[in-house]
């Protein structure tokens, strides 16, 4: 047997997610979370790249507006030297090229206030919308019409479960951070999702002392493991682990290895995991019981992705609010996102020298437990609403 | 309107200067300054690369020679380890290949002094001249002929400038710095000679304290802003800011700004600029009033610019020398090339950005104020003697 | 005359070992040293790159497996987090995916044990002898049979030293050190058997202080300078100084240099030098007199080899083996291998910047003094067992 590592049935398998294997700098005309509300400022400027876009951001009156962060002048980019000479407009700091924010029309220059080229310069606009405590940017063709909804590209609603706390609901608790990891941003969607990489997880401190035993990992256990989920406000998801449709494998008699039954502790064993387009994560029952987590993964560009993790959870008055608060700060952050999580960022950088050949995707020796993840490429494949190209001198 | 970045006008000016848009590595077959006299010292050998070319300098008894700084053998650089063994000759640190200074001829192997190949190999030489204390090399074909002057390689005497300090005139002080810049020449050249740039120095503390006030730019306000400037020695010019051919903009409506007409300070408001093939600046009354300052962006290769700047002052007699000597030593360089100028610097790094794709040459929304550029670009596509071709085997 | 590096000769001879010009990663099918025994312990894992292969290692039940590492399924490398469940496999720390150490083929996956992949995905596995307290690995095609013995790709027993200490005879006292250099393995090579390189030596400490001059360089004085040299037990080599056939260059006239005839000193004007298939040389008489050092320069990738320095010596009893290794430690590692190869390192290192561009092998200006460089050149040409291609998805 000549060493290998694709068959046949994965050669058939991989033509059906074609797509998503072009995908290397994510899929366009999509939502992406870009910052936490209180990361901007009235009147401040900040900076962002999503999906190769270049966007700049500024808070006037509250309301924020966002632009190709680049001077159709000489490509300078504004957020290099932010200067901005009243509220409605954004000035290069190079020779004063003026924009209005709304619009990315060339209102004035500043030493050539007659100048000709004066309202037949423009540069895109993006849109942007705050909802639930982010800033959600809309990346992608400027003239895609009609805008979809802020909520068809977010985790939906989950009505069969009694706690559940919706991201954009008015009684829900939300914490989170963001930071980035130094791999595309697939290989975070395909660790979030996979229901056998929880092998990696299992030294982990807050596992071993809680006495939760993590299985060896998650099989499917019933044809509904694969289904694509397809909701009413045009949520597009996947299963990763859920109990319902995969079965925990406690045992491995070839390296006689068997885990112990997970004994009652913090439920951790409870967990259900979900992936929604364009980029999210939906993990219930973390970091805590009746808490959720959303993470994303937002293409940077083609090698980096930035990782979010937002934990919610219902709050009915503000003593709740408290409590939410002082577990965030004192389990949900430092044990779940920090420690528990970390090694998820390894194994994603890790795997990135691999993948940094872009033909790697699609060339994987795949195994049962890898469903959810060959069920994301498809579903991705199908409900993207277009490939993004590598940013070219026309659209930067 | 669709985000724009370039007309139809834009397009056809593009056409226009196509040979400079080529020129990422500049043009060939000029003089360009390579050190400072004093920094090479007798018998001392120094290496310095010039669009592309890696030269080797040494200086006996007091005359300087210039050689392609790699050996024929296997390429080894004399300049990682100089060797001397003669005053006529250089010789490879590796294997003892010894070249004439004066025709790069191989004159003997130290191991092999019968060698047949001895007097059958060579390696180029670089014409060097030496004038007003400053080492200038031709750098291009090695067999271009006739060999241009020296003086139609710099900037001209302005003789309608009564008190100008003409760089090659014995009583001129003349003292300057250079540095590393990390951009490509041509940003260093189009940042100089821009008229509306200066929106950039208006924080400057020097501008500030003196009371002296920057208009918010330059626009040509003559049919002679952008005309060439031919000299009887064969130098080739263009106006940047020009009293005479440009308007001081001192409003913009729009943005309800006006600047206060300039204060009697120390004349910084009555500067004079041009530009001079094949990279040079000559700023008149700058750094102070009867100084004049020159300014070159030497190419080193696509990405990099050695940045020049010499101060130059008339001095009758010694006490004017020495007067000279302090201004430039307290107000002239830290005040000036350092502080003023800084911002120079960051504003060409920052583009670099940008045109690190060289295709966005020639793509900008050119508006009235850039006419300095615009023509600089057409003045060195019709004058320059042969554009620089990225370094290849055969020429390194 | 036009500046030139190459006449009609030098391309006609590097016509003749035009396959030597393409081994930019080195030759396959040949045995590399990858360790020292004593750096891999019992159950330890070891990673190591030899011509673009990444390779990992196992020792078992004191015997070492070396396999292809990168698991099979999506490319985690096992040497980024070391796991073993039994002492017959090697675990990926990711998924679980556990091959056979003998024969690279998957048998379990730890959280499908009944997966139907198992048994039908294998990584490739590499053949590994340990001899003489170092670890060999067989590098090049999975399929290639017969195997080539070990011995016929090191340096081979000389007969006519009678002092020989040969590497894989027990009363052989071997010690060493290996380091990573900058360069290709081709300049490594070529600086070991070059018989003028030795210029850059004059000025070593240990050179002058001894007493001993070390000449201009060695001239070939005989037809066997150039010959290939081919062993009973399938050794391939070229001579690089060898007194025998070569003759010392004590004076240069053009230059007014002379080299004062050897003094009797610790003999260093009587080693001997010989480079042999794939990629060692043997000097014999250093570091020390009645010593061999054999070198090894292993292709890492394209721009840097493994430097193996091990010095050798016959010993009869542990007396023998005391003094050896106490001279070893104070005058052959710090002043022989350290102090004067240190500048080799440098020459290596120097040349790479010009033979970034491979295409300079094949264009130097050769001379006499060259012989030996040639010769091996067309040694190597004519018996390597297959040319290393640059790794490619399939072979990585």
């Amino acid at each position: 047997m000549k060493a290998q590592r694709m068959d046949r049935s994965v050669a058939i398998a991989a033509r059906e997610y074609a797509p998503y294997l072009e995908a290397t700098w994510g899929f366009k005309n999509h939502w992406y979370p870009a910052f936490f509300s209180q990361e901007i400022s009235e009147n401040e400027i900040k900076a962002v790249t999503i999906a190769g876009h270049d966007i700049v951001l500024r808070r006037v009156h509250g309301r924020l507006f966002g632009l190709r962060d680049k001077c159709a002048h000489r490509g300078a980019r504004f957020s290099q030297e932010p200067m901005c000479l009243n509220d409605e407009s954004i000035t290069c700091w190079y020779h004063g090229f003026t924009y209005g924010l709304s619009d990315g029309v060339l209102k004035t220059i500043l030493a050539s206030p007659e100048d000709p080229i004066i309202g037949k310069v423009r540069i895109r606009t993006y849109p942007v919308e705050e909802r639930g405590g982010m800033v959600f940017i809309f990346v992608g063709d400027e003239d895609y019409r009609p805008l979809p909804t802020l909520e068809s590209d977010q985790p939906p609603r989950m009505t069969d479960n009694p706690v559940f706390p919706y991201l954009f609901d008015e009684n829900v608790f939300s914490r989170g951070i963001h930071r980035t990891v130094n791999s595309n941003w697939r290989l975070g969607m395909e660790n979030g999702n996979d229901p056998t990489h929880i092998l990696i997880h299992r030294k982990n401190f807050y596992v071993v002392m809680s006495g939760s035993k993590l299985p060896l990992g998650f099989l499917p256990a019933s044809p509904e493991a694969g289904k694509f989920i397809e909701m009413p406000d045009g949520q597009k998801g996947v299963w990763g682990v859920n109990h319902d449709h995969y079965r925990p494998i406690m045992e491995n008699r070839y390296l006689g290895l068997s885990v112990p039954k997970p004994v009652a502790g913090p439920r951790i064993d409870t967990y259900r995991i979900s992936s929604w387009m364009p980029s999210a994560l939906l993990v219930e029952d973390f970091p805590g019981s009746e808490w959720s987590t959303i993470e994303w993964y937002v293409p940077i560009d083609d090698t980096r992705h930035e990782y979010w993790q937002v934990a919610l959870k219902l709050c009915r008055d503000e003593n709740d609010r408290k409590a939410a608060a002082e577990f965030y700060e004192t389990i949900g952050l430092p044990i779940g996102f920090e420690n528990f999580n970390e090694i998820d960022l390894v194994a994603r950088e890790r795997l990135q020298q691999h993948y940094q050949d872009p033909e790697q995707f699609g060339q994987e020796a795949f195994f049962a437990g890898d469903i959810a993840i060959v069920s994301w490429r498809k579903l991705a494949s199908r409900f993207n609403r277009g490939i993004q190209a590598a940013p070219q001198q026309s659209e930067r």
